[in-house]
């Protein structure tokens, strides 16, 4: 099941060796101004990272692997504006190496997808890890930039930060013991988690449905569906489960609009507070929806990993000389994380209208 | 859209003082001995709660609404056997005192989802919540019910527990500090959040879909649709985002099944470690899956809860002097937890079913 | 898979003789105003049978089973308003007499799904078809009903009719030669097939997708799920086939509505013919769209009938003295067709509603 | 909405005079040797259409458009075999001649889809039909070749052939009387509709699903999405609908395989007629399914069409002297109708197996 979302609709395809990687995005509706250059950016931006400095030196996090993604458009597009139909794109491999990966052929590396897809399908891709490796988040990446720029025409504006890498705070500019302590970890190879932090602005109330596709839980699948992570919370997450009522409700702020209700239809509300993250009952609730992703250290390394060597049965340590991973992934994942929220809010979006654009009392639809 | 699942699908309905709660379960194999009883037993878990006590005290957590939850089944079910055809069944709403609500139908409770109802609807259900009470969630528990059922044929056992309140964390039995920190709160009437623990043993790996459907996904998901969830960890979870790579990493144990394995075919593996609990690249591993889920605490109080009135346009203390309310909802939500887990993993399984089945490589199909 | 619909959906569930036949439909619009006593209408509908008469003398085609069908409402209804929640519904089956069907219990009916459920399922309710008697469509008949209801807010209409039984084109009143060719095979015994002609009014250009969910497509699966079809045509079906460009093609009428256009969007306009039924490239044209439905006769008997016996592993023949049979389904299958086209329309519409409401360019929302 | 399928799903995309059209099949099983001569040949049966021919003259009822349509395959297949990722594929539109369009530029065609797009979409692809153009089937055609392809190692064999053209039964080789008579519709530059009729041999009991998915339904839904459809009809279809029951119904033979059964599973039988096409109660029943699909005559020619110009507002006729059309697009439509059947059949074999696989007293899985 390599699609996502009902009305906003991708699918994507790709192995991370093979000829490239693309997707189909479905359901996007016509008359869109799409801006390929910024989309152009956005995967410059997963390309390279968040940049994180101090003092005007960069933490270099990434791997070197620097393919200058382009996008292929092979649909959908006409004078630059959507048509209505189908959407498709694709970007070339061309970085790939698989020489790079040979000693993988025969081992099932420790703490990745090679024991589960050979258990799974009978076979698999071992050239770097195939479709199961983050190289395929480039076609998210594309069809989240056109999402935003769909959302950007309502004022709907979705921005990630790295929020820590391993216990260290982020911070722009980097403080300096965070700088040195990463910088430590740099030289030591050793790779880390961390946790990016999301904020959605200026969504109206009413996004999201209120049984199983709360707004909440949809985004929680959409993230949590990006390679490496770990955990997802929404507003105070955990924090919240520590908390007392009195601690956490979130209370109505005067009316800003009075004006604007009727006997059946209130004013636009907001909290005084955002402990629950902009969601209650699974609806946005017109303040800023924010949440936490959390992405453990990716288990690749030059040196050290080990493998279940399916020739001998033996557990050995595999060493990949020349193969090229990300220190941390996290800062590169600030953007793929944009995207999975951007294709969530969208698709939510797009049900909200089609179940209130002709119900005269609800608002959703005169609010966009 | 009230369904969740494609292959096993439950589509649930009813409001908290409506007629009834209930769902249609569909494509649930037919073959399948139901065991009713234990289908009630689950009900009871549901209305009481896990027991938590000191020295043989119990904490009176839940509320005092007691409704002997029948299960009256409608169809899918001949002679105590499901026949392939939809499951359905409703639970009466026997307890319901609207009277007891009245206050609500002229405001918007603070941290409740009055508002986001309001907004996208036009109107609501005043009585309690309506549909975005939790009372729905016995649905769930009767369908998750038989999803266990199905998947304890196959030796696949779903536990949780509830792990902290507030701050503190639960044994059994209760350390004397907790007991009395809780009852403190108790009565102060104060409500507080907590975490459950929920494990999923002897699932073969494989089940999950390795893009969007990752288990961990689709989990994340069905529990993040529980009312008043904040957030959701897999193994480590945000933890995970605190280590280096030598931390985490889950290295496998030596083979215990050497003969099992062909050229193509690996021999089952075990990690000497669960930090990832139990799921790579999406795809389960054979070990526990391990998973926690955070509950902010509900909004609700009989004194002090505020809302804003839709008639005078002002934030008011509401209250609701007779209405019943959980000071803590986790105990309760345990059982939830594990329907939803059920639910989950049986769909993932059936789709893992579908594309395997024909498959003489994959022994996915054999091993259950 | 018991669900129809993406974005209104149905679910229904129930055995002929089981407790209940019902369903959940998900996603109508909230602040509909549901009047429920047309929904018994519309049950009624279905019970008799559309009304076929000669000089004043009716005929009598269809099952003497008659159930006065009840709708009991489960949820979703306020006050006789939609509140957006599902709105769940049973009809109870008070009239089955299983006795009846004694014989069946070891044999595998000619022409039935006996056989063919038994190979699926490995078993099979025997009691007069279980799931396979076209009993359960009286949950379509209530659901469809509810989606007329909205539909009629904007003016568009669903009406079909018998057009032939047999060989013999049904007018109202009958033909007397027609009347008296129908009385010879009612007192024969002798089950017919028939069409049901079917028209949609006033609905507007642009619903339908494109490419696999065409207006035809989605309108030839809904009825094709209705039980004892055997074939679907839009507009002139069958008979286009054997027609040449020229025959065929609906040319444009003079512009009706010259004002409406700007330099993006045309008038609206129609063709002074319709052979099409309505319907270009998948989507509606704004003509009435028609479509046609064969029925086979259905093939039960009280004498006569033959099945395999699970017993003897002969085929013999079955008596059911006591068990009712229509001698032809067609005119009970009309308010069922209409229904069908209800929820395929209002379906359609809102994945309209999607993906226009935002698009300055398209007229579709403001033309409702 | 491009997506068809649930489990065995194929998504498309690509305008006739774009860069490509191409699609994405997901779902398809791992393991699968793919003849990638064969897609190439299947696409060929789609360029040339089913051979026609009198005493060794070929009729020539297709457009000279002759694109030599290469698949390029971007991912899913690694060393010629399937690995259970989504499997992509383009195929370049080398010979698209947009100028020989220009004159529509400005005009809606009679018979087309330009007004109901434009109403839509409020914009469209004016060169040859965009997405609307029959091109977007050769990316069914190639999904619909490794479905059979998958089919095909189940002994699961689909055919179909040209019934009809015009009022013309079609044989090979075609009598004296079609050959002329057809002949003299070329020269008239006259098209032609026809009737495709379409036999799938094998197919195991159980197949479809009992109510919204039946068989039928579902391959109604697939073939009427074909460009140009007009009706559809499972076995006898609508003459059926004329017969009386002892006329319709379909005996049991004497059953072949009487030790095969057990007191809970029945012998496999067949039937000693086929009016029902293989399907009882939406279910496959182990006899060959048949059907007939009904093609309207394209409504393009380069002389003679008509059209609605949006500057003046007039219908005026339109030339287009270098445009090219089929005379009669049903030879072509074969390969397209086998397509939509292969996927549908693929599709719904997958979710029986996910639903019988592990139920000990439904045999489909052991019957593959």
């Amino acid at each position: 099941m390599n699609t996502i979302g009902r009305l906003f609709r991708l699918t994507t395809f790709g192995e991370s060796h093979g000829t490239a990687i693309g997707g189909i995005l479905d359901g996007c509706p016509a008359g869109l101004q799409v801006d390929c250059e910024q989309v152009q950016l956005e995967l410059r931006r997963r390309s390279e990272g968040e940049s994180l400095s101090y003092n005007g030196q960069p933490l270099q996090l990434g791997t070197p692997r620097r393919e200058e993604d382009e996008v292929e458009w092979l649909s959908g597009i006409l004078d630059g504006e959507t048509i209505g139909s189908p959407i498709a794109f694709m970007v070339r491999n061309r970085d790939a190496r698989s020489a790079d990966y040979s000693p993988l052929q025969h081992t099932l590396r420790a703490g990745h997808a090679d024991y589960t897809w050979l258990q799974k399908y009978g076979l698999r891709d071992w050239r770097s890890g195939g479709r199961a490796s983050a190289r395929e988040t480039a076609a998210r990446v594309v069809a989240g930039a056109i999402a935003k720029q769909w959302l950007g025409l309502r004022q709907i504006h979705i921005q990630a930060c790295t929020a820590t890498i391993g216990s260290y705070p982020i911070t722009s500019p980097l403080s300096e013991t965070t700088f040195k302590a990463l910088q430590q970890h740099i030289e030591a190879q050793s790779s880390l988690g961390g946790t990016v932090r999301c904020t959605i602005d200026n969504l109206p109330p009413g996004v999201g449905e209120p049984l199983f596709d709360k707004l909440s839980a949809r985004l929680a699948a959409a993230v949590m569906s990006i390679p490496s992570t770990s955990a997802f919370a929404i507003g105070d997450g955990f924090e919240a489960s520590k908390m007392c009522r009195q601690e956490y409700v979130d209370n109505w702020a005067a009316s800003a609009q009075p004006e604007a209700h009727s006997t059946r239809f209130p004013p636009r509300l907001s909290t005084t507070t955002n402990h629950c993250g902009g969601i209650q009952g699974g609806l946005s609730n017109g303040m800023p929806i924010t949440f936490t992703v959390g992405f453990h250290p990716i288990c690749s390394a030059r040196q050290g990993m080990t493998g279940f060597d399916l020739s001998t049965h033996n557990t050995e340590v595999i060493d990949l000389p020349s193969a090229r991973f990300d220190l941390c992934q996290v800062p590169r994942a600030v953007v793929i994380v944009e995207a999975m929220a951007a294709l969530t809010v969208a698709d939510l979006m797009m049900e909200a209208l089609a179940h209130t654009s002709l119900n005269p009392h609800a608002v959703f639809h005169q609010s966009l």
